[in-house]
């Protein structure tokens, strides 16, 4: 696709986007300012700007009288590029103009870790723990009577060179009248052992050649969402994904209502049954959009937090929330899929995901099994945020891990105008760095309804890093009253006036909700750095960061560094996973092989219980700052503000 | 018990009986013949002696007037012998006397071979295929947070030497609750492999001391009749046992016309849920009669033939009947017994007998493992009587089997007035060797309804020695008209008027009742000739003979020899194990050392159809006769025969 540069005037920067890009993108994306309080809907008509060379589509609306337009005035929110363009961002003054700073760079966000199929093939680790073969069978007579049963296994030996085989009394019931159906030419359908040297089960036969349809499903049960994606285990390609609310929510949002719920009668059997309600809307969702039919599905994988596994096999979670806090189990052996109740053919095993403790669940260890942690020399450290946060260090040789009690600030919990990221959610932000009029965007260019997890952390980087917010995240008054207000005794920055928004009601950023960013980010980086210390390291000895959860795709970087949520590193060195515990699963369903060093990664995993690691309530006090109490630990960002003072 | 001498007269046998023991059988015992048609109920009077010396308890009623009790008549079935005594036999004649030879021998049936518990726990195989363990586990606490199951899972580790373990569902399901409910003292059950090394599986958990409530239910799932023990697993004992007709004799009395109703809708299905009904009756039963709580059971071994067995599976056995005769499988893995229907815990396995081929089926191959053949050196044959017969011969080096298209007459069936061996049934007898007249006696001493098979083979033979029947099988009309007749063409013996029966008709033996015998045992001997043949051996190079099925205990070896159903042999070499399927059956539920051995049996066990080995036929129809075409097989009888002439 054609690709433009845009100059943004006065300022002298410059940057190129792709054909139709929409301009207030380019603007943020280049670190320019402009004002604007609707989100990119053309609403509140304040983000003008001037046209000076160029072609655009758009940018004229009845915000603009015609003598403007004339002159070149534009909507910077409704203008899509469609050549190299420069523009001028109309200033108050001169002083305006000299404190148009360029933002230290442009949006940064990690690099996406991908599977890579064919490479896992090459490496001999494409062992799906399903396989089809099919097989022309010699068929019986008077010399040759052996059991049906025994001919299918036989048959495995000889020409394929399988010599450890189970065959269950399903497959017997069905083997009879399908070999003389088909004329003994059948495709079988082997369940292989996770370690190897055990037995294969014959888990399924089918009349004629099917080898060509074999498929898996992978999932995450996030207390949250539910997310599920139909496999191609011939080609290891994701056929479809799909996505729901855990029916759970209507019973608790988080994993301790959910606990307290299922200690009443028939509560766990009812969460239970919720949860495979919603699992099996997935698979239904993502078998017919691809059009497989769920007898073509081989094997489920499920990846869950603690709690949501032992909900999920009605294993009641209730010592998971009572001091010493101690799990059912931790390991799981594969069980029918339909013993669950999850609707698929009776065949299929359900795969679970292991967990280390209580709060170190199979979604964690998913993930560090899909990002391949535990087969890389490079020290790694392993972020999930989502609900909550857990955090993991390590590599092949050993592993260390601990939740932190963040809180679900960053999915917009304990944040007044917090929400998911959604369309209307304010997602990235922008402060005049002389009026502090804001810039929001938002998903989807329509009015702002919240702000989501990254809007939020840019939001606050961007206010301290302006000097608007001091270290403790209090406002600076002084700065201006145009957008700071008290309400009910508590300071608060107006984002968007309530006709500027969808909510019809003023969408602001308080003091409380900035202390509850703080004590997340504290507790997530005061983890991190409990648990280095616990294994003898500190931040400089990690060699590689992987970031996983929800929201960690749209955060950017420096952001994250400046609130003290991420350590100061190279961005190079970070990369990000998306939903760890979904790709975690789905590489199980890949190869079992995962499966096998599952086990041993669980054992390997030392669990830190931070609440009663001595340092941590220090380390934890010291984090609740911008971006920490001590601020040669932020190098770059002390430079910057220097620099800037 | 004391026991007492009783002398017969003019005979001058002597037979020693215990205190109590009935006068008639005493004579049948000792070879005296005495006339008598009611089976010993005291109806026909016809069994009248003179007590000379000693005392007697009873033998005075109406058929006897004032006068003869007073000279010192008694009838004998209705005298108990209460101290050494002498009888005269009132005969007609100096010709009867000097015709009144006794019998070869007093009645010699098999030893019966017991399973010896302390011996097999002494040889170290003692492997019970279900223990329990009790455990006193540590509590959990701040610096021991192991989960539930890891808990459980190591301390049988550390403490038991349990280091292959697998813990599923159901038990992760209680594990929680009953370990805090119990103070973590609690009585694990482990499911042990059969192969030495694999995993054992925790398959349930209890709260406390429960280790000496650990018990077995054995099963032999046959065509007619279902038998079932409990079993307590700690002693070996055998705490109950029962016996029901198999439900599925509604459908058809045989194997084949249970497989056709198989094939119709629902069939299949129905016979299914019919045989577990049985099978829980029979449960219900053992457990009330101990008890025993069905949650105390900690396994199920069910033994049958090959329809029998892939009934109770619920696999159509439809090509069990079509040529080539296939079976769907002869090995199956433990399954959940409550997946079958049966009324046991959710934990308890269910464990089926392999089975060999279509005919030889898991009730012979549990008959070889309980006699123990498959360990002996000894060259030992086999053989089965019941609805069917199989033959199996070898030893712990090799093994052969075969069966026989005999059919049920020794069983009751294709005789005109055959029965079980029920109350009332003909079992033993003897003829006049003059007169030609009958001496019946009856299971519980009542008039006859009918003759069961061990009944009939002494009649046959007796008839045969005696010269009333020709080898053939035809009587000799010239030697007695009194109870030889025609009907509708056929002749036949009249055994009891209908006066002495509890029928109201005459019971009789015709030479087609006769026939179907000699049928019978001819396929069974001719079979085991043939089976002998094809491994290059002959009767003189058997070792042992082990008789095994429902009739075998009554049955007077030298007659079965006589009619040509057993080989001529030393009765010290033939032993009796009964129920063969169901000792099987229970010593797979003792040890698992079986379970692990008959994967080996089936594989080492060569099949022969006999119906496709050329000599079988030739062989069948020289064994025809009685004994057999060739007298010289039977030296000893042939002996006998020259001698009587």
């Amino acid at each position: 696709m054609a690709r433009h540069n845009v100059t943004f005037q006065p300022h002298g920067a410059v940057i190129a986007v792709e054909d139709g890009e929409i301009l207030i993108r380019a603007a943020m994306e280049a670190g320019v300012h402009i004002n604007a309080s609707c989100g990119g809907e053309g609403v509140c008509g304040k983000c003008r700007v001037l046209l000076e060379e160029g072609e655009i589509d758009g940018g004229i609306t009845e915000k603009l009288d015609a003598p403007d337009v004339t002159k070149g005035f534009r909507l910077a929110c409704q203008s899509r590029i469609r050549s190299d363009v420069t523009v001028r961002i109309p200033v108050e003054s001169a002083i305006d103009t000299s404190a148009l700073k360029v933002r230290s760079g442009p949006r940064r966000t990690a690099r996406i870790l991908q599977v890579d199929f064919d490479a896992l093939k090459e490496q001999g680790l494409f062992l799906p723990p399903v396989e089809k073969r099919y097989l022309e069978l010699p068929e019986p007579n008077a010399q040759d009577r052996l059991p049906d049963v025994t001919r299918l296994v036989s048959f495995l030996k000889v020409h394929h060179n399988e010599h450890r085989l189970v065959v269950q009394l399903p497959v017997m019931r069905k083997l009879p009248d399908i070999l003389r159906i088909s004329g003994f030419k059948v495709t079988a359908t082997l369940a292989r052992p996770v370690q190897p040297g055990r037995k294969s089960h014959i888990i399924n036969i089918e009349s004629g050649d099917s080898t060509d349809r074999n498929f898996a499903v992978a999932m995450d049960i996030g207390t949250t969402t539910v997310y599920g994606q139909l496999i191609n285990l011939n080609t290891g390609d994701i056929m479809a994904e799909h996505a729901e609310f855990n029916g759970q929510i209507s019973y608790g949002e988080d994993v301790i209502s959910r606990i307290v719920f299922a200690e009443k009668p028939d509560g766990l059997e009812r969460l239970q049954d919720v949860v495979i309600g919603t699992v099996n809307k997935i698979i239904r969702r993502i078998v017919r959009k691809s059009g497989v039919d769920t007898d073509e599905v081989s094997s489920i994988t499920l990846a869950g937090n603690t709690t949501m596994t032992q909900l999920m096999l009605k294993i009641n979670p209730r010592y998971i929330r009572r001091s010493p806090y101690v799990p059912a189990a931790t390991l799981f052996s594969p069980i029918p899929a339909v013993s669950l109740g999850i609707d698929l053919a009776d065949h299929a095993p359900a795969l679970v995901y292991p967990a280390v403790s209580s709060y170190v669940g199979g979604d964690i260890v998913a993930g560090i099994m899909g990002a391949g942690i535990y087969r890389t020399d490079k020290i790694t450290l392993y972020m999930d945020i989502g609900t909550n946060a857990e955090v993991v260090i390590g590599n092949r040789d050993w592993l260390a891990c601990a939740a932190c009690s963040a809180g679900p600030a960053f999915e917009g919990g304990g944040v007044k105008f917090g929400m998911r990221a959604a369309k209307g959610a304010i997602e990235d932000f922008s402060l005049d760095p002389v009026t502090y009029e804001p810039m929001n965007l938002t998903i989807g260019n329509v009015r702002p309804r919240g702000i989501c997890g990254s809007g939020l952390i840019t939001m606050v980087a961007t206010m301290f890093e302006s000097g608007l917010l001091d270290s403790q995240g209090k406002f600076r008054q002084n700065k201006t009253k145009d957008r700071l207000r008290e309400t009910d005794g508590v300071t608060e920055y107006v984002l968007a006036w309530a006709a500027d928004t969808q909510i019809d009601r003023d969408i602001t950023l308080s003091e409380i909700d900035i202390d509850n960013l703080i004590r997340a980010k504290g507790a997530i980086y005061s983890g991190c750095q409990t648990l280095l210390e616990e294994v003898g390291l500190g931040f400089d000895d990690v060699d590689q960061l992987i970031l996983a959860g929800g929201f960690g795709s749209y955060v950017d970087l420096e952001n994250a560094m400046t609130i003290g949520l991420l350590p100061e590193m190279d961005p190079d060195r970070i990369t990000y996973i998306g939903n760890g515990s979904l790709m975690g699963a789905r590489m199980s369903s890949l190869t079992n092989r995962i499966r096998r060093d599952v086990v041993d990664v669980t054992k390997k995993m030392t669990n830190f219980e931070l609440s009663e690691t001595p340092s941590y309530m220090d380390h934890y006090v010291a984090a609740l700052f911008l971006p920490h109490t001590d601020i040669d630990k932020f190098p770059r960002l002390k430079a910057r503000l220097t620099d800037r003072k």
